[in-house]
Order: C-alpha cells, then sequence, then structure tokens
C-alpha cells in the first residue's frame, strides 16, 4: 500500500474535536511571550491581558446572544464547565434534591450524576428518549416538581446530532422553580443561539469543539443564577472560578466564538448538502444501514450511520488505514468497547448496535472528502462483512500520517 | 515623558507569571492546527495527540523525578491541582476530618479551607510562622494527630521566596498516617525536586510560573495514593480528570519542564547574583527598608522588600510610568487594598507594612535590567515619601507599552 500523504487526510471526525482556525491561532500567538502579563497585576503587562480578556469576553457575548459579559465565565473546558454547572446549582437550591437530565447526556453529565447520587444522596431522573433520540416530554413533565434543584439537558447530541427543544424545557423548568442547564458543547457554532430569548440560567461550551483551541471553555451563568463555585482560590472570573487566566485560550476562544457567529449562517447550509451527499452515497452503495438520529432536528454537521454486521471499530481502524478519520461511539468512550448508551437508549436494533459509525464534518470538509469516503467505505464493509481482509489492517493505528 | 518603547520594558513580576519560552511556544504550534486529534480518538489523529500527551508527560516525571508517568495527571493550573488535592483527601480519608496548612498558603488553599470548615465541617489548623516566615515546627508537630486526613504546606512562598522544610514536614505527617499535599508552583523549576525520595503523597504546580503556557498544570499523586476526582466524565487522565486533554497545553507543560529541569542548575547561580545586586543597590539607595523573608531558606529570584512611609500601590504604579513590572503583594490578592496575610503572618512592623513591594526575578533578566531598576526606584521613593509626585501619575496603567 503506498504511504498517505498528509494533504490526503481526510477528518470526519469533528465532534470530537476540531482543527483550530488558523486565524485563532495568529490571535493567540501573541498572549504567549510578548503580552504574556497576568491579568491580575497592576502594570501595564497585566492591564494588557486583562483588555484581551475582556474583548474575548465579548466576542463570546456576542456568540450567544448574552444579555451581559459578566454573565461568560471562562473555564477549562466543557466537562469543567457541566460539573460546575449542576454542583452549583445542588449547592445553592437548598431544599430541592433532584436533579433531572436526558438519559442520552455526555458522561461529563451522567458520571457526575452517578456520583451525586452515590454520594450525596441526590435523587438523578433520566429521562428516557424515542427511537428518533427525542426526548419523551410527557416523562419529563411527570418528574419535575419543587423537589428538582437543577436541570440539564444537552442542546444537542455528540453521537447523533439530535436537536433538544431547550427553549421549552427551560421554560417548563422555570414554572417549577428549578435551574435550567444546558450542555451546548455541540450546538455552539453549529446553530443559532441568543440567551436572552430564553430561560436557560446556565450553558456549557468547549472551545476545540469550535475551532478552538483545547483546554479552555466557558460556563454561561445568567445575571441573577445563585452560583457556588468549584475551584476556590484568587477571586478571578468575579471570584467565581479561581486561578490565573488562561489568557492565550481565551483570546483564541473569542476568535473561535467570532468566526463561529458568521459561520453558523454561512457554513451550515454547504456543510448539510457535504452530509447529506455522504449519506446518500452510503446508503446507495451499502445495503443494511441505518441513519440514527432525528432526521427533522439534528445538527447539520454529524451524521451517525449503523452497518448492519459489522464491529464499528474494525471499520474505524481499516478507514483508518486509508488517511480517513471517523469514529466509533463518541471519542470519550472509546477504548471501551461498550455500546454506545445512546444509541441504546434510542431502542437501535441488536443487528445495527455494533456497527454504528459516526461521522461529523465542519467547514474545514469539502466534496473530495466526501468522495474520498465513499469511493472506500462501500468496500471497506463489504470486506468486514465477508471477513476478507487481512487481519493485520486491524493493527492499532500508528503514527505515520500525523 | 518620552514613551517607552517594548526593548525598554522590565519585568520583575516572575512569580505573578513568566514569558513562555519561544521553544515552549514553538512545541506547542503544531498541536493547534496540523497534529489536532483527540487523544481518546481510534484513528491516527488520536494517536499523535496521545504520543505528544505521553511524552510531555515524561518529560515532567523527569523534572519532579517522579517514580512512574502514571504519578503525573494533567490539570487546568495551580488552583485546580490545589483544590483537588486537598478535597481528595478529604474524600478519601474516612473518619478523618482536620487539615493542617500553613497561615502562609496561596489563595488556592486558604479559600478552599476557609470553605472546607463553613460548609463541611472540617476542622483547619493554620501554622503560624516566625518572622522569617518560617514554620513553628512545634504548633506543627502540637496538631498533627489521627485526626488529621491532610497536610498542605507550600515548598516556597510566593511573596517572600521563603523556603519550608519539605522534607521533614512530609515525614511527619506520614507518621500519624495523613497525607500530605505540597503546592509547589513557586518551587518548581527554581529548586530542584526528586519526589522518589521523599514522603510526599501529593504535589501541585502550574506551567506559567516556569515560562510554560498558562491554563495548564499538574498535580503529582503518588502511585497508591487513594484519590477522588474533582472534574467527572469521560476516563482521561487514568479517570482521574475527566475532559479532553488540552494537548498544546500539556506539550507546552513538558517542553517549560524540559527546559526547567536544567535551568535550576544553570541559571540560579546567575539570578541570584542579579538578586543580590538588586538587594544590596537599593538597600544601599534607600534608608528605611526591610527584606522580608528568610535569608538562608529563600527562593534565588525572589526579594520582597518593604520601603517605610510609602504605599505599595502607588510605588508599583510610578515604576510602571516607566516600563519597570513589579508588584505588591501578591498578583492575586492585589486589586484588594488589604495587607498580605503573609507579612501579617511574619509581623511585618506596621509602618513598613503597606510599603512591601516583591521584585521576582527569571532567567529572562540581566544586569541592565537591575541598573534600570536602581536607576529610577531611589527617586520613586523619595517622591512618594516627600510627596511631590504629581496626583496623575497615580491613575492606573495603560496600555502604552504591551
Ligand atoms: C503558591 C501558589 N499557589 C497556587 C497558585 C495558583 O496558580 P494558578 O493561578 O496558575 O491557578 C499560585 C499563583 O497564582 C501560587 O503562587
Ligand atoms: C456534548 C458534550 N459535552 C461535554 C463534552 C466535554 O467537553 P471537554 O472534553 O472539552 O471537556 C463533550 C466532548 O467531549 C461533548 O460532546
Amino acid at each position: 500500500m503506498k504511504p498517505i500523504r498528509r494533504d490526503d487526510l481526510v477528518y470526519l471526525d469533528n465532534n470530537a474535536t476540531t482543527r483550530a482556525d488558523p486565524a485563532v491561532v495568529a490571535a493567540m500567538l501573541p498572549h504567549f511571550s510578548e503580552r504574556f502579563g497576568n491579568p491580575s497585576s497592576a502594570h501595564g503587562f497585566g492591564a494588557g491581558a486583562r483588555e484581551a480578556v475582556r474583548f474575548a469576553r465579548r466576542q463570546v457575548q456576542a456568540l450567544l446572544g448574552a444579555a451581559s459579559e459578566q454573565e461568560i465565565l471562562f473555564t477549562s473546558g466543557g466537562s469543567e464547565s457541566d460539573n460546575t454547572a449542576i454542583l452549583s446549582a445542588v449547592d445553592v437550591m437548598a431544599g430541592r434534591n433532584e436533579v433531572i437530565v436526558s438519559a442520552v447526556e455526555h458522561p461529563a453529565v451522567l458520571s457526575l450524576c452517578h456520583r451525586l447520587e452515590a454520594r450525596r444522596g441526590i435523587r438523578v431522573h433520566r429521562i428516557p428518549v424515542d427511537t428518533l433520540g427525542q426526548l419523551d416530554l410527557d416523562a419529563y413533565r411527570a418528574v419535575l416538581s419543587e423537589r428538582t434543584a437543577v436541570v440539564s439537558i444537552m442542546w444537542a447530541n455528540n453521537e447523533t446530532g439530535t436537536i433538544f427543544p431547550i427553549d421549552d424545557l427551560a421554560e417548563m423548568a422555570k414554572k417549577v422553580g428549578a435551574l435550567f442547564h444546558t450542555d451546548a458543547v455541540q450546538a455552539a457554532g453549529r446553530l443559532p443561539l441568543d440567551l436572552k430569548a430564553t430561560a436557560i440560567d446556565m450553558l456549557s461550551l468547549s472551545a476545540h469543539k469550535l475551532h478552538g483551541p483545547k483546554g479552555v471553555g466557558m460556563l454561561y451563568v445568567r445575571h441573577g443564577c445563585p452560583f457556588s463555585p468549584l475551584i476556590y482560590g484568587g477571586r478571578q472570573e468575579r471570584a467565581r472560578r479561581a486561578g490565573t487566566e488562561n489568557v492565550p485560550g481565551i483570546v483564541g476562544l473569542g476568535q473561535a466564538a467570532e468566526i463561529a457567529r458568521i459561520s453558523v449562517s454561512e457554513d451550515m447550509p454547504r456543510i448539510t448538502r457535504l452530509r447529506d451527499r455522504l449519506e446518500r452515497g452510503l446508503l446507495q452503495s451499502i445495503g443494511g444501514a441505518l441513519i440514527n438520529g432525528d432526521p427533522s432536528r439534528r445538527l447539520a454537521n454529524t451524521s451517525n450511520i449503523a452497518f448492519e454486521g459489522i464491529e464499528s471499530e474494525a471499520f474505524v481502524a481499516l478507514l483508518d488505514r486509508q488517511g480517513i478519520a471517523c469514529s466509533s461511539g463518541s471519542a470519550c468512550s472509546s477504548g471501551s468497547m461498550e455500546p454506545s448508551h445512546v444509541l441504546k437508549a434510542m431502542m437501535v436494533p441488536q443487528d445495527f448496535l455494533p456497527g454504528a459509525v459516526r461521522f461529523s464534518l465542519s467547514r474545514d470538509n469539502n466534496e473530495a472528502d466526501i468522495d474520498r469516503l465513499l469511493s472506500v467505505a462501500p468496500d471497506v464493509v463489504a470486506s468486514l462483512r465477508g471477513q476478507t481482509f487481512e487481519a493485520s489492517v486491524l493493527q492499532p493505528a500508528g503514527l505515520a500520517h500525523v
């Protein structure tokens, strides 16, 4: 097999992480070794850093349609934001000891909930979804009560792209006096957001999912929402999150947000067309394939397709050999061979469950990427079904091409 | 006044933050937009990221003299590391509900302890220090007991540079079965460390204090030390810290650690000479000045000098106008006008307390920097004492020179 050149690589795993936009990196760069001050410092180096953080805060505010820049709290990523929001709510909502989540949340929500049940005596309600991955609204209504401290339901699912009716869910939570948090890690930069117009109290975002850097995220905390920090220490972020600010990371998130605000309307139509081309192509050329997710309310960039009679890990490994990156389940649970909790909750048929593959696109993709995939995937599925491939192709992926 | 050129700037606030080494930034750069994979991903992009994180882990292991790379847990910074260590210890040491700290810890330790007292019924012992800032060992011995869950005492103080006898303190904690954590945020890269040879269970470090990037840190957790995470979610960092790894940041910390390991022995003698030149110069030219800290056990780079009859905030602002950056107290508590809790604990005389200034050096400084300071500081102190300066110089620092 001839070696794969870097230019040939096709990255279709943008729900795991995205390539930082070169404009983002360019914005960050001066903050490492030139404008490197600590925002808490009283001198000019500190003032420069403070100014940069404030500028980024406004860029993120604009992406979210938040009423005030003070509602933007920078964190180290989506997981920290999710943990902070839920722990804070449980802490400040004295007398309420129930939490409501969907059954298909990210582990950053579900593992924390497990811990809250086991160690803090919190009762957690996990709302089921239907076969399209849509929330059971009756079940949601049935458990909302004055015992609910917080509802945490994601805006869009990382595995299937299914979008939940967050505005309505937040309104319903508000009626019983519960706080409402949404994990918008996959929605931000892919759906237009306007938080002013909603009843959402808290929202999580992670920069590396929208062409920003890894290691920085954000928690939106609505003005007036009671709050309790996760990390104590210095009085950074209005005493809501201690630690010297990640100035370059925050600047990168700000720049990514600025670009995403435009990209949401400018790039999404093209990305939708690419995704549709991908799905049409695969379904036409491969029998026994099933699209998971809600076709009418789904992120434009995400396609979860289950191929009957194969194992997705093998599919991902064989595609990797061809220089095409996609994923089986979500990146976070890969490495473990358990089937996805999201697809299990959607009652994906047993014959299809092990063969579910996620293709997730971004503005970095083009038609040639899709065509490359389409030229390779049918043979890969056929060989996996026929077991005609050589065992060697299932070796762990090497470093050859990155 | 003629504008200050960037080349003329003198940065003497390296305990607040340091300039990222250009070699550090160069190492990080490919991980934003080229080798940008998520380490949890099964394809080649993921493998490349995993490999980079592993390499950095070994670089940090080498700096610390840790027995295994698995003892290195990457975090978002010193504050998160401190919070994680103490909360974990309180959690896992069932039946022990006392915590011992020094009175001069960083707010990342002290604020958390305050919270533990107020909300978790933990009893916190704060060990006093003497006028040199050295720990009262008798007081420490007196409170160590089988009720002690964890001792958290810093290796070196951020305001005065005073170094504590951490090896001995850790041995004493071990005798009563308590865990021992040390905040080495200011010590790492400035003192040789060899954790294998100590009884330390956990140690915190922050990249941006040793010429690495902001927003990344590390918690050393000795093999076998019981542990409970702060952030739940994906199984990153051996399920001890959830969240997509900050690959560029971790790579930067690794590179910074690699350089620091050599710099500790190669640069510290020169930095010591610069610091001595600074102190000699200031004490010779300015009367009523007092060095705070332990002259015999002090970080080479740190000088805390109190000038009688002035306010340090005014001094810092006037020096800033001359393009020289230093600090009053620690950066984290600046902005508030309260005198430093560290200097108060050291019983610094009332007449000197408001005038304490911290100069902190790094390998980026040279003799010319010190000479610039020495050419300016005596006049500034004189003018502040005589109140002959114009009020305008006390305006907040602008962005003119960064
Ligand atoms: C001794 C000490 N501990 C902890 C910290 C907190 O580190 P970070 O601000 O990177 O979270 C600092 C610096 O601010 C420090 O000097
Ligand atoms: C929906 C969702 N929430 C939270 C996270 C966690 O974000 P991070 O890994 O940046 O902490 C992710 C991604 O891994 C995600 O897809």
